[in-house]
C-alpha cells in the first residue's frame, strides 16, 4: 500500500488549505501549479504554512509537472465554471492524474455544459482516471440530502438554502454583486445583463439524480437583499446605506417529471454582526421533515471534504463521475492511502 | 423484477404502520403475525387502516405463517431487546426469510450480546438471508454522522443529543420512567436497581464502526429531568408536582483507542406544551461544526426509514449487517422491487 501522490493545482485560499489538509492525511505532494507570479516558484510548504518546505517548488509549467510526475490525483481549485476549467482537467486525464476539482458547475454539469462533460467522460474513461466534482456541495448541498430524504415516505418538494457572507471573499466577489444598487438599479441590471448561474442548480440536480429523479424544468430567478440599517462592507471598504443591496438571493426552482419539485435558496450578502453560514433543508411530504447546519465553516468544509473524498476518486471506475455515485463520504482517521482498494491500487 | 412479499410481524402501533407504508411502496404483504388476542384473526387492511380488506389474516401461530408463504422479507416491530426477539428472528431467518427490525438493540448488538450476534449471523449465513436492525437510529443517529463526519479534518469527541416524549409512548413507558420522584428517590432507586440499556450505545457503535474506530471503554449514566412548574402527564393522567422528575437523560461516553470520543445524550421526558422531539449533533475538532434536526416525527421516521431501506436488505450479502455497512438510504420514488438487484433477486 503506498502513499498517494498529489498534485496541487492552484494555490489560492483553498488551494493552500488543501495542501496542508492532504499533506496531513498522509498524502505526499509532488507538484504544485499556479499560473500566478506571487506563488510561482516558492515552496508549497511555505504557502501551506507549514513553517517548514516541502521541497515542492509552485511551478507556472503545467504540462512540466503532469509529465515529470506520477501522480495519483491532482486536486483543482482554480476556476467555478466547467469551460474554464477544461483546459487544465483535459491536461491531467491525458496524464493519467484522477482529478478532484472545487469548479461549482463540475459537482453536476451534465445539463449546464453537456458536451464537455462528454469529451471530459470520454478522455477519462479513455485515460483509466476519474474526474470527480465535489468540495462544499458533496455533503451539505447533495448528498445530506439523498439521505435524508430515505427518512421521507412521499415527498412534494425539497427545499433548500444557504448563505454566505460576501465579506469573506474579498473585493473580486463584492464587486461582482454591485453592492448598494437601489432596487430599481439592481432589477434593471439583471434585466439587461441577465442573470448569473447559480450553482445550486448542480446540487439540486445531484440530488434529483441520487433519488432516480428525470428532469423537466429549470428556473432561475434573483432578487435583491437589502439591510434596514446602514451595513458596513469591509471587502469594499465602504458603507451601504440602509434600503441598498447588501446582496442578492438566487433562486432555483427544478420541476422533475416524477412531479417532485425541488427549491433552492442560495443568499450571498454581507452579514451583520452575529451572523454565520447556514444550510438549511426541508422536505415537504409524509412526513414534514427538517435538517440544519449552522455556523458552517464554508470554505474550509470545502477542503476537508474534498481531502476525505481523494481515496473515493482513485477507487471509482474511470470516467466523469458525480458525488451521488460515489460511496457515502465519511471522516478519514487513518492516513488516506489506507482507504485505496484494489481497483485504485491497480489502475 | 418480481414485487417484495413481506410478512409483518407484530401489529403494534409501529407494525400497523409498517403495513400501510410497505404496501403503498409496491410491497406484497403475504402474511402477518401477532400474538395479541386483540390482533388477531383481523384483516391486515382493516387494522393499517386502509379501509379495505387485503386478504391477510393477521395470525398468532408464527411457524404456520412463515412456512407457508415465501415470503421476501419480514418487518418486525415486537421487543427493544436482542435476546428477547431471538427466538423471532431465528424462526424467520430458519424459513429462508431476511428480517428487518425495529428492536433497538439490534442497531448494533455485538458488544451488547455477542454471543446472540454471531449465532444470527451464523444462520443468517447457512440460509442466505440478511438480518439487520434498522429504523430511527439508521439515518438520524448514525449515517448522517457519518456522512456529516466527512466533513472534518479532525475530531475531538462527536456530541449526540436525542429527545423524544414520553406522552407519546402511553401508560406502559410512562410507568417505566417512574415519573414524580424526588431527585432522591431517583438516585437512591437508580443506584439499587441498575441503570437501564440507552440504545444511544448502539448508535454511537455504529458511528464508530463506521468510522473504523475501535472502541476502548463505554460507560453510562442516568440524570433526572425535572420541571420547574407543574406538568401534566397525559398517559398517567396525573399532575407532576414541580421539582419532581418528569423524565430522565441516559448519558453514554464512548472512548476509542484511535482517540476520538463519542458522547450521546437521550433525553426522555414529559414535554411541556411547544416542545417537538430533536436531535442535535455536533462534532468539535477542525472545523468545530454542527447538524441538527427539529420536529422530528420520531416513531414515524422510524417506520418511512424501515420501509426504505427494504431493497438493500434484500440486497445484501447474507449474514448479520448493521447499517454502517449498508448503502446510502435514500427515499424510494418507485416501488421497492425496482431497487433489487441481480443478488436480491437470486438468492
Amino acid at each position: 500500500m503506498n502513499e498517494i501522490k498529489a498534485i496541487i493545482y492552484g494555490l489560492g485560499q483553498m488551494g493552500r488549505i488543501l495542501a496542508r489538509l492532504s499533506v496531513e492525511k498522509g498524502v505526499i505532494p509532488v507538484g504544485a501549479i499556479d499560473m500566478n507570479p506571487a506563488a510561482a516558484g516558492k515552496d508549497l510548504g511555505e504557502l501551506a504554512g507549514f513553517g517548514y518546505p516541502l521541497n515542492v517548488k509552485v511551478s507556472d509549467n503545467a504540462d512540466e509537472v503532469l509529465f515529470q510526475n506520477e501522480a495519483d490525483i491532482a486536486l483543482i481549485a482554480v476556476f467555478a465554471e466547467l469551460d474554464r476549467s477544461f483546459p487544465l482537467f483535459e491536461r491531467c486525464i491525458e496524464n493519467g492524474v484522477n482529478v478532484i476539482t472545487t469548479c461549482d458547475e463540475s459537482l453536476f454539469p451534465w445539463t449546464t455544459s453537456p458536451e464537455t462533460t462528454a469529451r471530459l467522460d470520454k478522455l477519462a474513461k479513455q485515460h483509466g482516471v476519474t474526474i470527480v466534482g465535489a468540495g462544499f456541495q458533496d455533503t451539505f448541498l447533495a448528498n445530506q440530502v439523498i439521505l435524508f430524504s430515505g427518512a421521507s415516505h412521499t415527498i412534494e418538494i425539497i427545499n433548500g438554502y444557504q448563505s454566505y457572507n460576501i465579506d469573506d471573499y474579498g473585493p473580486v466577489v463584492a464587486e461582482w454583486h454591485n453592492l448598494g444598487e437601489t432596487l430599481d438599479e439592481f432589477r434593471k441590471r439583471e434585466q439587461e445583463e441577465g442573470t448569473d448561474l447559480s450553482y445550486f442548480i448542480m446540487s439540486l440536480e445531484t440530488i434529483a439524480a441520487g433519488l432516480g429523479l428525470t428532469i423537466k424544468n429549470i428556473s432561475q430567478r434573483t432578487e435583491p437583499v437589502t439591510s434596514e440599517t446602514e451595513l458596513y462592507c469591509k471587502s469594499l471598504d465602504k458603507k451601504i446605506p440602509a434600503g441598498r443591496t447588501i446582496g442578492r438571493t438566487q433562486i432555483t426552482d427544478i420541476d422533475t417529471w416524477q412531479g417532485i419539485k425541488l427549491h433552492g435558496e442560495e443568499v450571498s450578502k454581507v452579514y451583520m454582526e452575529g451572523e454565520t453560514d447556514e444550510v438549511i433543508w426541508s422536505i415537504k411530504g409524509e412526513p414534514d421533515t427538517f435538517l440544519r447546519n449552522d455556523r458552517v465553516a464554508t470554505r474550509f468544509q470545502t477542503c476537508t471534504q474534498m481531502v476525505n473524498r481523494i481515496p473515493d476518486v482513485i477507487n471509482s471506475e474511470p470516467g466523469y463521475v458525480t458525488v451521488n455515485e460515489l460511496p457515502m463520504l465519511r471522516y478519514r482517521a487513518y492516513p488516506l492511502h489506507f482507504y485505496v482498494n484494489e481497483r485504485g491500487r491497480n489502475p
